[in-house]
């Protein structure tokens, strides 16, 4: 057997395609013995249940390129294997590429698309600087995801979301609840026109909101050569905040990482989260549940937006309708590190 | 010009190469109005500094694959950051390919080596259970990364990690040191054959090595379809041991991850770290120093491993002599979830 599919194992051994799926993910509902046998038969016939090696091997020559700006953030990681997963169930393969902080998408995916020739790209994460005319040139369909952006959007493509700037005020208006009104900012460079201008957008709207005067000294931006989304950016931070005493009693980090960061420089530097700051994050990630003191943030449904992506990209791929706009709700989740601001 | 390169830019900006690199990757030691001339003038030329682009546009026909068990396992992250900034100081370029849990990493090498003919192939993480025959009619220059094996190593080959074997026994050897005889210990899968095997057989060394009886009860697998290095592996079990009372002081976790999971389990229980239960991890993820009860673990070096992987590969690539196998200590971390044993 030269090419043997999903198909021809499930037909060998007696059982249907989705059992065979279900033994090659180490999924539940399928019994040792069958498991066992479904693997013993892909060994002996030479079947690989790889995408990359079942893409050489199964003639999956249609392909779907996977831009990924951020490949080491953990908050992409549980949507690379959605979007993975949801791809292997199709005819097409899934190629993933990592696009460098300061390399133009854009670019990356021009010639990605003269060499891959993919029938659909997925831009995962990224800045999006680029105007929509260029996109368009691109005449491959495209999904944006993790970011909702209508003036970059044509009949070729899709973008899946949450609507960063009303989230990012939601979190700021939470803790303006709580009594805080001086409240710093851990954000991403200055110079972002991305998703760390919505989330800088939605935190001066929330405090206009409540009549609190935006203050520029309560901002804190990464140094030259320091992502923005990480540990340390969070760390340097907030020990700077407790160091220069600068007057706030609460903190808005731009991720969950930069949070983790924070409180931990907190704590090094004598001062307690939430009882001397309150400090929340923005993501959800996996961690955070498992964490001792779980960081009060905003939840991004990863899977749901993984997962339409792929679905509203096949719709354009297959000139079905499609939705131009996805912005789903996020969830304010409340974890241990905010507290009502405590009467001096 | 059609192809420029790095070298074009450094030219036409009158700077070093290394200058458009510290501009490119937004490093320290340049200006902010070199910078902004070199980033004005790359946008202006069209030269896009990432490796993937570069490849397709500077005929960096030349390829390295990498080849990833474990994409989503942040103890790989760092390392494939240095392993691809290696690689891009070179004229080759680097191609990532994720190796799914149940694919064979041979078979995807195989298959890759067909379509993509590289000259050098890492594999980053992975089981290993193939001979050492298949891997030599590779024919390809390889590293097998984080594990070492003299066993399946050629002419062609390179192998970098640490003794997972010693190190292991050392972490059990530390418990011990501080009275605990009674050590739990969550693995990886029963069947496993490479780094959980390992491991597994330096936790018995060190219990043989002061005369305590291994005990096969204290020994938690995980359960069909959960990954052995996750935190809910490590939530589960921990939670087991704690509601079942199993007769333990200490738990020994196959990773970080596993160790983050049992720590919240045991305070979700109502017990806590290290005063109940000693809980040591394995890796030394860069999270840890950022936890507020950093683990005791054993910490990797990954950035030398990775470096080396990628130099002693070159060394076969070039036809010059190269170290068939280099094990570097790790460091033993001793953070604030162990401490000695009680006395009752």
């Amino acid at each position: 057997m030269t090419n043997p599919t999903i198909k021809d194992i499930a037909s060998i051994c007696g059982v249907s395609v989705s059992t065979v799926s279900r033994a090659i993910n180490d999924a539940e509902g399928i019994s040792v013995s069958t498991r066992a046998k479904i693997l013993a038969t892909i060994e002996k016939i030479g079947f690989v249940p790889d995408t990359n090696a079942r893409n050489l091997k199964i003639n999956k020559n249609k392909t779907i390129a996977v831009l990924v700006k951020g490949i080491t953030n953990p908050f992409f990681t549980p949507m690379i294997k959605v979007i993975e997963e949801e791809i292997s169930k199709t005819e097409y393969s899934f190629v993933l590429t990592k696009v460098e902080e300061h390399s133009s998408e854009l670019e990356v995916a021009k010639r990605a698309t003269k060499i891959l020739k993919p029938e659909g790209i997925i831009f995962l994460g990224g800045h999006f600087i680029s105007d929509a005319e260029e996109l368009e040139a691109l005449d491959t369909p495209y999904s944006m995801t993790t970011i909702v952006n209508k003036d970059i959007i044509n009949k070729n493509a899709t973008c899946v979301g949450i609507d960063d700037f009303k989230e990012s005020a939601r979190m700021v208006d939470y803790l303006i609840s709580l009594g805080h009104r001086k409240i710093a900012f851990i954000a991403a460079r200055a110079d972002d026109l991305s998703i760390g201008h919505l989330r800088m957008e939605g935190y001066k709207k929330a405090l206009a909101d409540h009549g609190i005067d935006f203050d520029e000294n309560l901002v804190i931006y990464p140094p030259k050569g320091l992502n923005p989304y990480s540990l340390s950016h969070g760390y340097e931070s907030a020990k700077k905040i407790v160091k220069e005493g600068l007057d706030c009693t609460a903190i808005f980090s731009i991720s969950d990482f930069v949070a983790i960061g924070a409180i931990k420089a907190i704590h090094d530097m004598g001062k307690s989260v939430p009882e001397d700051y309150s400090v929340t994050g923005f993501d959800g990630l996996e961690i955070n549940e498992f964490l001792l003191k779980p960081i009060t943030t905003i939840a991004q449904p990863t899977v749901k937006i993984a997962y339409t992506s792929v679905r509203e990209l096949f719709k354009i791929i297959n000139k079905k309708d499609h939705e131009e706009v996805t912005s789903f709700d996020a969830e304010l989740f409340v974890g241990e590190t905010t507290a009502n601001i405590r009467k001096v």
